[in-house]
C-alpha cells in the first residue's frame, strides 16, 4: 500500500526498512479508509504505543542530553514537545502525508491537510518501528529528524512567542496587537487565528486549540521580522 | 548504600544485578536525604524518565496480550496501571521500603511507610535499570512482578470495588454504607478512609485522593467476604 518510492526514500534517507511491512502499512492507514477496506488494519492502535514510544524516547534524549535542568524543567521540556504540533512538520518533511490511506469522505474532507492526521501518523509510524526493529531504530529515526530542533532549543519551556513578539514590537511605545479566530472546527479539533498588527494582517496560525493557533501566528511574525 | 543483602535478591529473585551501581544508588535516595548529604544524588531525574520507560513497557504489553481491545480500551487500561497506587505494592514486595535512603525529617514524618514515596522510588528503579540495561532488561522485571496481575484483571478499567461492594451488600436490601475521612494530608497528598458497614467498622483504604482512598477500602472489603 505504501508506494515504492516512499519505501525507497526511507531506506536511502533514513536507513529504515521494515521486516514486517504490514506494520508499515497499518501505519498509514486511517480508520475511514481502514472502514471502507474490509480486512485492512487502521492505525490506531500503533498510534496508542507510538505515543509511548515517543515520549520515553523524547525523556532518555532530555535525560541524556540536559544533564543540569532539574526534574520539573525536564517534564515542562518533554511535555512541550510530545504534545506539540510540531510533529506535523516532521511527517511532513518525511513525505508521510502523500502515503496517508484515506477513506473517500475524509479524503473530501480535506483531513490530508490536518495537522492532528499527521501526528497521528508520526506516532504511528514510531509505533510500528518500535514493534519492528525495536527502540535504538527509533532513537536513530528520531536523531535525525526531532533531536536536532530540541538540541536547537525549538522546545524550550520558556519560550513564549506571543510575548516575545509584543516585546519587540512594543518597544517603541504601545501598537495594536490583534488575534482573531478567523476558522474553527470543533470536531477535528482544528483552529485558525489571524494577527494584525496596527490593523495590518500579517500572520496566521493553526493549532488544536485558540493559544497553539496564537503561538504559531506569533512565532510566524517573529521569523519575518 | 544499597545494601549487600538488597543487591543480592535482585540478583537472585530478580536475576538483575546492576553494570553501574550508582545509578542504583541514586534510585533509592530521596532528595531529604541528598540535602543531608552533598555529592549524593537523588531520584527525581530517575523518576522522571522510569514514568515514560512504566508507560511504555506497560503499552507494550497490552499491546501485544490484549488483541482484541481497540485503542480506547487499551488508554484506560494504561492508564489504571500507570497511574494506580499499585506501584507502591510491588516496591514493598521487591523489598525497596527498607532500602530507601530518607533525610531525617522526613524519616520521623513517615516517609518511608508513604505510598507515594515508594511509587516514586519504583519508577526510579525501572528509569535505573532502563539506562543501565535497556528496555528488554525492564520488561524481564515487570514480567516477573507487574505483568501477572495485569495478565489477572486486577487493572481492568472496569473495575469499580465500591460499586462491587454495593450491589453483593445490597442484594437482600438497602444496608447502610458509610466511608469516612480519617485523615488526610494535603500536602503530600494522602488520604484515608474508613469504611463502615452497618454502623461496623469494616476496612480503612489509603489513596492520593479520596476516590482512591474509598476504592481500597471497597476492594479490601471485598476480599474479606
Amino acid at each position: 500500500m505504501v508506494s515504492v518510492a516512499f519505501k525507497k526514500n526511507l531506506k536511502e534517507k533514513y536507513g529504515i526498512a521494515f521486516h514486517n511491512e504490514k506494520l508499515l502499512d497499518a501505519a498509514f492507514t486511517h480508520s475511514s479508509y481502514a472502514n471502507e477496506h474490509p480486512g485492512t488494519t487502521d492505525y490506531e492502535k500503533l498510534e496508542f504505543l507510538g505515543d509511548a514510544v515517543l515520549e520515553l524516547a523524547v525523556s532518555d534524549y532530555l535525560y541524556r542530553h540536559f544533564p543540569k535542568l532539574n526534574e520539573g524543567e525536564l517534564t515542562r521540556l518533554r511535555s512541550n514537545i510530545v504534545r506539540t504540533e510540531g510533529f506535523s512538520e516532521f511527517a511532513k518533511e518525511c513525505g508521510f502525508q502523500k502515503e496517508v490511506n484515506l477513506g473517500k469522505g475524509e479524503e473530501k474532507a480535506g483531513a490530508r491537510q490536518r495537522k492532528t492526521l499527521l501526528e497521528d501518523v508520526f506516532e504511528a509510524f514510531n509505533g510500528a518501528l518500535f514493534l519492528d526493529q525495536g527502540m535504538p531504530a527509533v532513537q536513530h529515526f528520531l536523531h535525525l529528524t526531532v533531536y536536532p530542533l530540541i538540541a536547537e532549543g525549538d522546545f524550550n519551556a520558556s519560550r513564549d512567542y506571543k510575548t516575545e513578539l509584543q516585546e519587540k514590537l512594543q518597544v517603541n511605545g504601545a501598537i495594536d496587537i490583534e488575534y482573531n479566530v478567523i476558522s474553527q472546527d470543533e470536531s477535528v479539533p482544528t483552529f485558525t487565528v489571524q494577527l494584525s498588527v496596527a490593523g495590518k494582517k500579517l500572520t496566521t496560525g493553526t493549532g488544536r486549540n485558540k493559544k497553539a493557533a496564537e503561538q504559531e501566528a506569533a512565532a510566524k511574525a517573529l521569523k519575518k521580522k
